[in-house]
């Protein structure tokens, strides 16, 4: 004898099983670490956990044509370089701002991968009393970690004489392990939750 | 007897004044509010007293054209609807998130000047903790206010039935009137400052 849903599918008791090992082998796969955090973004908002965006790109607006109105249509532009971070917003009462970064090493996050301007920005940010981080995924590793800009800004000022990477040990050590979950696939406020306890436990 | 300045310019004592005067009106003429307010953000960035930028617009790129390496030009892009304010940041750890508009009416504001996507987002801040209010010029008056989200969002949810617009009267009772200056001429902080303590005592 066999259930039906409502739909009329047939009820198998494995098929909740399998389709969780599909969505998260498919966003382990598919999705990048922009895509996992607008998510997750998303899933804050609409929970009223916090309220965080990605800025938009920033861009020169040079020509503009309007062929009919509302329909405007650039026809010239160039991308101009940020300033800030990409992500930023409020969680709780409290300022968060933060980058994030993917790499394919497993020993290591290479300074390269991080620009100027945002390190700068996320100092003074942390002068402010803002919440500033950055989320480091380690794609082989299947591993996302959130680290105080703090931790970052020590090996920037070090890379002149010192190693230009951060240790993965060192980013174990000092960072938090964002979970693994079904929704959001990364819910980077749960390390960040765990960092600010180990900060006020400091 | 006439003083010079190290520059060998003559000293008049009513210099000061007409200098003030010139960059006052000049500042009141020719910028606009936006202006006054980024000039005001970058001051504030300057002296560490505050992070907050002007989002940049959000734009769909659609076509780039690469002629050379990091020279590349979008020749077709269209506009979003941005879903948030124009501006946020972080002021001595608070969450800051607002947007700027100017009125030529005398009497009152109109609530036509904000968009629904601005009213829904401002409370989103608001139920986060952070800091959600608007800046309003009354262009022909000289004067900008800075009022809570909360005050707009009242006249917001009443417009159906009630007025469309917030009572200029209502603005100078509840809000905090930007004090003049020279450096930033719009530091609307200063009235940010005051509200919170209105807040408090409260």
């Amino acid at each position: 004898m066999t259930f039906n849903y409502p739909n009329g599918q047939e009820y198998r008791p494995q098929m909740l099983a399998q389709r969780k090992l599909h969505v998260s082998s498919q966003s382990r796969r598919g999705m990048s670490l922009e895509a996992d955090i607008n998510a997750a973004n998303e899933y804050y908002r609409t929970q009223k956990i916090a309220v965080i965006y990605k800025k938009p790109t920033p861009v020169q607006i040079v020509d503009v044509d309007y062929p009919v109105r509302a329909a405007a249509r650039i026809t010239k532009a160039f991308f101009r370089q940020p300033s800030t971070t990409d992500y930023n917003g409020v969680y709780q009462g409290h300022y968060i701002d933060f980058d994030a970064k993917e790499t394919n090493n497993l020993e290591s996050f290479p300074l390269k991968n991080v620009h100027d301007h945002q390190v700068k920005h996320l100092k003074a940010i942390t002068e402010q009393a803002g919440l500033a981080f950055m989320i480091i995924r380690f794609t082989r590793r299947h591993e996302t970690y959130v680290i105080w800009a703090d931790l970052l800004l020590e090996f920037w000022q070090n890379q002149l004489t010192g190693r230009k990477s951060i240790p993965y040990s060192t980013i174990v050590k000092f960072g938090a392990l964002v979970p693994d979950k079904l929704q959001p696939t990364t819910p980077y406020l749960e390390a960040v939750d765990l960092l600010m306890q180990t900060k006020k436990e400091s």
